[in-house]
Order: C-alpha cells, then structure tokens, then sequence
C-alpha cells in the first residue's frame, strides 16, 4: 500500500445533505480506494450548522462560544460516522475520527480557531492498515483538549491541512474538493448564465476569488494549498467531469488578464469623520474591533481640511458589533464628539487575474462596465492581481453581467486585449 | 466549596425533548448549585437516537457498531453542550463533557459496553472551580479511545457511576433521576389509572422492578447503586415533588407483601424441543447466542420422553438474530434435525415485593387474578421477592390492572394480607 498516491477528498454539506447523496459521495471516495489511499474529510450535512446553532440561541441569544463549539462539532461527527458505515457497507474498511481524533491541534479562540499544527501519526496508522479515515471536518481541539471550531466553511481548511500534513504532492497525490458545482467559474452561473467553468486557475488567482467571496473554496483553505504547495482540485460531487485545477502560475494562463470576477453581498460600511491627525485613534478604534472578535474587510483613510475620514466594511451581521465597538473606544479617548456613520446594503465586486500584470487598462474597462450599467462606485481597492469596487447591494447582479461582458469572459467568447 | 454536598442530577430525553424543557431543567440544577456542588449527566433530546439510528439504518441495514457509537454519542453531546449554554445564561459556571472527557472507560463491546472505571479527576477539579460538569451520558471510551455507547437508557448508569465515582453519600448528597414521571409507580399509570406514587423503595424492590419492564429506572443503574450504596432518588424534572427515594430495606416496607408490578411486551419465545440428555447443546446455544449479542431474558427447561425441551424469551428485536444463531449452530452440531420454533406476541407480567419474604400465597393471589381475566400462564420464573408470568400480549393490560387491584395497591386501598 504504501507506494499508492494518498487522496484526500473533502465533501460539502451540500454533497451530504441527505442518505442518497451522502451515499453517492461514499461511491466516490470507494472507486478511489481501489488504486489509492484516501482520507475523506466531511463537512455536516446540509443545514445542520445553521439549525444546531439556531438551537442554541433559542436558549441564549448569545450562547458560550466553548459549549457552542462543541455543540457544532457534532454534525461533522454525524457526517462522519454516516460516511464510514456507507464506506463499509461498499466493503471499504473505514474509521470515523473527530477533529481531535484526527490529531488536528487549534489555538483555544473558540468558533474560529486557527489550525495550530497536525499530529498525522494515527492517519498514517490507519492508512498504513488500509483503513480509509473518515475526519469530522471544521473542528479540531485546543492543547486542553477541548473541542474547538475552526470557523465557517472550514471543512475545506481541515483538508487542505490534513492534505498538507500528509505531503501528498509528494506521494502523486492531490487534494479533491468535492461540492454541488463542477469546478471553478469565470462568475457566479446563477447571476451571469454565460459564466464558463475553468479548466485550470492559479493558485493566486484562487485566493483572490475567495478572498472577495467566490463561495467555491474556502480562502484559508488555498492559504493553506499555497503555503504548503498542496495540488488541489475543485469538482462536482454527482456529476462526473474534469473539475478545475489549482495550478501555481503558469503562462499560458496570461492570455486573458482577467480569469473571473466575483461579488460579495451583504456587506455594511463604518465610518469615522475628522479624526485626529496621526494614528493613534486608527490604532485604538481597530484593536478594540479586533477584541470584540469584528472581520473587518477593507480600510480607506482619506484627509479633509477638518482631519482624517476612515472608513472601513464588515458583514452585516457584524455592523451592530463593530458601531459599538467603535463607539466604546471613542468614548473613552479624550478627542471630543465625533460621529460615527454606518451604512447598509453594500456590495463588493471584483475582476481577478494574474494577466493583471502584464495588461494595463483593466481598470479602465472595469469603471467603463460599471458606469455602462449607471453604478456609483463608492470605494475602491486593488490588489496585484485584483481590483475591488463598493457598489449598491441593488445593482450588483447587473454590474456582474456588464463586467463579464467586458472582459469577454462569457462561453465562446473572445479574452479582450486591456 | 469543598464542604458541600455533591449531588448527580440526570436528566432524561423527554426532559430535554426541546428548547423550553431543557431550560427548565438548566433551572433545576442551577437551583441546586445554590448550595450544593452539581454535576449534571443528559441523554439525547427526545427521540434523537432513534432518528440518528433510522439515519444510519437508510445508508447500511447493518450499519457498522464502531461508526454507529460515534454517530449515536452526538446525540447526548448536544444535549449536554445545549444544558451548558443554558446555564451559563442563568450566570451559572458549566462545561461541557463528552463521556470520554469525563473519564468514563468502558470495555471494547461497541453499541453494549460496560463501565469499568471512572477517572474522576477532571470532574473533582472542575467542582473544586467552581464548575458545573454537564456530562453527556450513554457514553464513554475503550481503551484505545474509541467512543463506545453503553446500550439504551444507559445515562441512568452514567449517571450512578459518576455518583459512586464522586462518593456522593459519603458528602451527604445523592443522585437524582430527573425524569418524565414524578417517581416509582405500583404500576404504569398509563395502564392503571389508579396506580400510586411509592415515597421510598427498597433498592432490591428497584432493581427487581426495572428488570421486568419498569421503565422509570435502567436495571444497570440500580445494579450500579446497590453495589456502591449511592443514595437515589427518581424526580419529576418539571413538577416539583418528594419523588421516590431508593433505600435500603427498612422494616416498614414489608406490611405489604407487594410493593408494584410491571409489565415487559414485545417478547417472543424460542424453544427447542427433545435435545439430547445432558449439558453440551444448550451450552452451544447459549455461547452462540451470547457471541451473536442477543440479550436471552428467561430460560426454561423442561424433560420429556424424547429429550429435553428448552425455551428462551427474547425482545422481538432480536428474534431473528436468535433464531439464526441457534439454527446455526445446531446445524453445527451431531445431533440430528431438530425443530427451532419461534412464537412472538408475549408479555411478561411481574410482582414484586420484599415482603413476599414473609408472606406466603402470593404466587395464589398472582395466578387467581390472572385466571379471573382468563390469561393463559404460559411460563412461570421467580426470585426470592419477585413472580412473572409469560402470557400473551394482547391480554396484557387487563391482567396487569386485575393484579394491581387483586394487591391492594391501588389509592386508598387497603393492604391484603397474603
């Protein structure tokens, strides 16, 4: 056994959501087994992470974030335990294992814990039997040995991670994501029906897609791909077909400068008028989100005659949260009355491309598509390989089509020369 | 803190069946914690184990007992980290423990482990802080640390052997079975209107009860209670009341002969007929039905010209399975063909009392009052303070309110005198 390429090939909720599909997925993972060693990391089964923690606010509304991990822990577990009876009842020996089971060890921030290291010897083990581990997904345990939760989506992370710690580039290996689409797309195909599935992406292509809310791949997870150079794979969890591939960078990707854009929905804006001069307030006002346990997504700072404006956006369902945290620390500092303004119903969107570097005039064609389409861009931001704009939630799904167009992402259409 | 009494409360499903139950029952043990040290011990939600087991079912007839414990143990980590949230929000101190966390170790039997110890110093060092330890019951780990589930209604026993763990009698406190009915009936009072709550109980009464079908109480718990004299007590968990206590015997107990009967449906019979003078087969059978993990109630055996007849009760459950594991083996065996037969549709009916010690005619009153609704006895086993009767089961009710009333048990009846 030991020469076979390790798999580890991770299901969503989606994939599991009931006896049939969960069983179609376990189809997979067997066919693999027969001329591979594999690892299967499971996600819970459908909605169960929203119904467990609606549960729990049904009895606090703000319920202890220690308990409510290991509350949550359990639908991967569920999933988990479902998987390896379905493995073995297709002949497949198969191990169920808990995060910590797993040897998955998290620092102790309960409900978004970060993967500290993988102590892979009881996978090995296992593997070196021919038994395929099956692994709770999105949890792991502190160095007390408590259960933690590693955040949202984060069964994509406990794979790349496990992926990683088993080095299978290096057995001929690879990571498989498996979900409900059949791979990577140049745009969401439920806004932009023209959207083209890739073929290939680069890995820095794919965390910029994440990072601004392409939903396909967790973003820490191809943190985790890239940093450990894990071969990862995106493909349909029914359907069978090529997927799309994570590559590092390659040249003929530079063809087009844009691979795909994205949109992030739901998204709330701060803002903090005629702040003093220097950086003491920024500095002030962003540890105490930091400790109030905010994302903050992207920061502008602008100067007026008047001092500095800041602004910067969060998720709605961390607005309230972040007003009052800014509040707070602005109250206890001695820099008189200044108000702070909170903003709804925002949306980012973004065109993504390594190809970026090499063309110029692509954000030309960006406010060109947006402005086609009558959208006020309220904020921009750029990376290397990425622009942002902030646009109204309202007119996001039409500024998607019209900058899809624009960079002639669409099926059978021509990549556009920026 | 370490002067007061330690006090186990345990908390069943039906007490825990939703949102509001549950914080019903938080509100009982916070109660508690006002001046007592608590440790909590909670089943599954309602009927979540037998939803969890119906899932499995759907994926594999037979779903494997290693990934089945792992799946079913969820159900009671839920519950515990639900009654941990909850009592935090009432300002209480409470964790969250799995039953391995806990240190409970049992033996390897997947799906039926038994306890063999309690390393109780995570629970001690948690009550010396203050904490109230919410173990999920039904569970614990082998020693490999693989979770195992100790058969149906074994939070009751998870609950006494935390308590015997802990010493609580030595701390002046004792356990307490919260559950649906406000304590120990002379008979189930949804078949016997005028069945009465019993104040105290001998713990030999208990455990003689809870081995023919009394619901209120798990056989194993009792067992556990009895061997480590832990003060028990069976409550109401949404009515307050005295409940029933579970004493050693006391002279006042035996004015009447019996203290309540119990009824177990759902059996069937297997029997065996004219095998072989001697010892041998039946040592066979038993070893392989013990080997196949069928749980054989009573046995009788009985001589005849051709041989010897055996017949063994089972839970319909495992009718099958029995049948199988006799056939099988007899088939094995030298000794010519021989008629497995299999009936179903039985009930056995039970008194029990300690006072039978010192009365004589009980097993008269029993049979006139079975013979007065025209039962048909078709098995008779006693103990020293215990009679049943296998009959058929759909005369079962009937029979169970003639003796109930043929004892005097009912409310403001006088005693018989036997």
């Amino acid at each position: 056994m030991d020469d076979l390429p390790i798999v580890v090939q991770k299901f969503g909720g989606t994939s599991l959501a009931d006896p049939e599909r969960l069983d179609a997925c376990a189809g997979r993972a067997a066919d693999a087994a027969r001329n591979r060693r594999v690892v299967v990391v499971v996600s819970a089964m459908g909605d169960t992470t929203d119904w467990l923690t609606r549960l729990a606010r049904e009895i606090a509304p703000n319920p202890d974030r220690r308990s409510l991990d290991m509350l949550l822990a359990t639908g991967e577990q569920v999933s988990a335990s479902l998987m390896a009876i379905a493995l073995r009842e297709r002949g497949i020996d198969a191990m169920p294992l808990a995060g910590s089971e797993a040897g998955i060890r998290t620092d102790e921030f309960h409900g978004r814990a970060r993967i500290r290291s993988i102590e892979a010897t009881r996978l090995h083990d296992l593997l070196d039997d021919g038994v395929v581990p099956v692994v709770a997904g999105f949890q792991g345990a502190s160095e007390i040995g408590q259960v933690t939760t590693i955040g949202r989506g984060g069964s994509d992370t406990s794979a790349v991670a496990i992926a990683a710690a088993l080095e299978v580039g290096s057995t001929g290996g690879c990571c498989e994501i498996y979900t409900d689409v059949d791979g990577v797309y140049t745009a969401d195909p439920r806004v932009v029906p023209g959207a083209r599935r890739l073929d290939r992406i680069s890995v820095d292509e794919m965390l910029e897609l994440a990072s601004v809310g392409a939903g396909v791949l967790q973003e820490r997870a191809v943190v985790f791909a890239r940093r450990y150079d894990v071969p990862l794979r995106v493909l349909h969890s029914r359907n069978p077909g090529p997927g799309t591939e994570v590559l590092r960078e390659s040249p003929e990707m530079e063809r087009n400068p844009v691979v795909g854009c994205a949109l992030r929905t739901e998204l709330g804006r701060i803002a903090v008028r005629s702040m003093p001069r220097g950086a003491t307030v920024q500095a002030a006002v962003f540890k105490a989100l930091s400790q109030a346990g905010v994302l903050v997504d992207d920061i502008v700072q602008t100067e007026s005659a008047d001092g500095l404006d800041v602004a910067f956006t969060v998720e709605h369902g961390e607005l309230a949260e972040a007003r009052n945290a800014v509040r707070e620390q602005l109250d206890r500092m001695d820099i008189g009355e200044l108000d702070v303004e909170v903003e709804i119903g925002l949306a980012k969107i973004s065109v993504v491309g390594t190809g970026m570097r090499s063309h110029v005039g692509v954000a030309g064609v960006m406010f060109e598509a947006l402005d086609r389409v009558g959208a006020p861009i309220l904020n921009i931001t750029t990376s290397e390989i990425r622009i942002s704009c902030l646009i109204p939630q309202d007119r996001a799904e039409e500024c998607l089509q019209s900058l899809h167009e624009a960079f002639g992402l669409s099926r059978d259409a021509e990549a556009v020369d920026g």
